[in-house]
């Protein structure tokens, strides 16, 4: 019989989905219908120690962080420009020290505070190891949306900030002496450790898309975010609009980074999407640090490369369920 | 340094509250307003395996079910009258079994669709041990909330059904030749151990206390859910309310339930409500299974016997955190 190892999170995802409404799981948070003007978003997230976090590399402070800005990201990516608030489901070990815990939630707090959200209830367990459970929950005009599957052949895609900084900081944290580090500019890598430590969802690049928009054109906004990696978020918006998304080669990427971490190392927690090209062309003028990087194809089709059209090759891709 | 098992639970909730806006944790669930008239409740709860179950008592379908029992019945302690739907962070070991994890699903959906509520999303991670994080969201009226804290002096105390059973049916689980339960009826064995593996929020009674609401009488009605023990939901509404419960001795108890078990043995998910005396009678005679037991005092103070004025001695009172 199958294991959840065996299986993988992605058909694990598949096969729960048979519980839900049809197309329930194909966005990055779920609708609450309140009207057409305006819908509840609702996001959740875990955390667990030793799977996305360790002691060595994660204080927690960052811990309380990166648990709410995962889930604040989700938000972002449905087109919420900011979240109401957060419930938070703690599991921890008896010997937890409770000086710990309260860094855990002034990290949180910070992060909530910063985008106008409230800690708004929860839970606490005894467990053999910290889980972070949080549910995120905000508001977005039932005309702003952005979804998965919106986008058609011939949208250009972009990106709100680069990828792979987090991965790097991450490096940077467990191995700061590791020969191929060591040439790394200062603030590369004040800014990778930052970038893994203390990733912000990006309501502003939201904002961004809307100051953005060219008048005359309706809203139409294909995106997720890239918490499981650029490659992922680029597969995930192709298989829902059924277009290939094809990549122009070489895009830049962050001093430091390898072509794999760039695609596949996951938490970057930037915005992926994909517009007409008029608005694409604003967005990217609008908000610094993004970019434009390729387009949708006419056909379905896994990313690719644009100059060869291989497929983008999955490298050390974040996979949630091993046996070791 | 202190930590959470020297702390406890009722301590680090105190201590986490101050992250939260003020009085934010004093209620089942929280509100997310919407206007006077409507209102988002939205609760969340964790289940871990080892601690709030375990394989020898607990099938998947009943990990399921109990799993999305404990927050729906949240929700009824607010006054909802049903549930929207429902997310879920399922974290568990790489070597899970698959078919385990649909019967996990199906015991939350099949208690899901009992009660109208959908299954809205939710994330999947790698864990040493399988948690359940479930938030669940339901609608209620502004006007027609229950609050822990709205109960005056002389309201009485009354509860939707039996204490202690869920607390029998665990024993009859974990040892079923125990000789002190060898004489009990069969039916009863039967109640007590699908009140453990299959529990019912009150929906019910919510709709049993708008039916019997004398119609010259304002919506006012202070109470909870007895998730945690009869006698902690009493604490949790005398604390509320500046009352001090009092319990007409003896009230019923299940046939093979001790006292202890009775008001400690958690997991009964009823509703414990204090209500003007007229309200109280008509509940009573309206919901099968409802008991009156008490009143609230003129005086602040802990849950006592009205006969000796003695506090209701903790039992077996179910804390969260300990280091064994």
């Amino acid at each position: 019989m199958a294991d959840l190892a065996e299986l993988g999170e992605a058909e694990l995802i598949a096969q729960l989905s048979f519980f839900a409404p049809a197309n329930q799981f194909n966005d990055d948070a779920a609708l609450l219908g309140l009207d057409q003007k305006l819908q509840r978003v609702i996001s959740t997230d875990a955390l667990v120690e030793g799977v996305h976090f360790s002691n060595a590399t994660t204080p927690g402070f960052s811990v309380g962080w990166r648990a709410a800005a995962a889930n604040l990201s989700d938000l972002a990516a449905m087109g919420c420009l900011e979240v109401e608030g957060i419930t938070v489901a703690l599991a921890a070990p008896g010997h937890t020290s409770m000086p710990w815990i309260k860094e855990v939630y002034q990290g949180l707090s910070a992060l909530l505070k910063n985008h106008g959200g409230l800690l708004l209830g929860g839970d606490c367990s005894q467990a053999p190891v910290v889980m972070l459970a949080i549910t995120a929950i905000g508001k977005v005009a039932g005309d702003r949306l952005i979804r998965r599957g919106d986008g058609k052949a011939g949208d250009h895609l972009v990106i709100s900030g680069p990828h792979g900084l987090s991965a790097l900081g991450l490096k940077l944290l467990q191995d700061p002496n590791d020969p191929s580090l060591l040439q790394l500019d200062e603030s590369i890598r004040h800014k990778a450790i930052k970038a893994h430590q203390l990733p912000e969802p990006r309501f502003d690049a939201v904002a961004a898309l809307h100051r953005s928009k060219p008048a005359d054109m309706p809203w139409r906004v294909a995106g997720t975010d890239s918490s499981d990696g650029l490659r992922r978020s680029l597969e995930l918006i192709g298989n829902a609009c059924g277009h290939q998304p094809i990549l122009a080669e070489p895009f830049e990427l962050v001093e430091g980074c390898c072509l794999n971490s760039g695609l596949d190392g996951g938490e970057d927690f930037q915005l992926v999407l994909a517009l007409e090209s008029p608005w694409a062309k604003k967005f990217v003028e609008q908000l610094p640090g993004a970019q434009w990087i390729g387009w949708l194809g006419e056909n379905p089709g896994p990313p690719c490369w644009a100059n060869t059209k291989k497929p983008l090759l999955p490298g050390n891709s974040f996979e949630h369920f091993n046996r070791t």
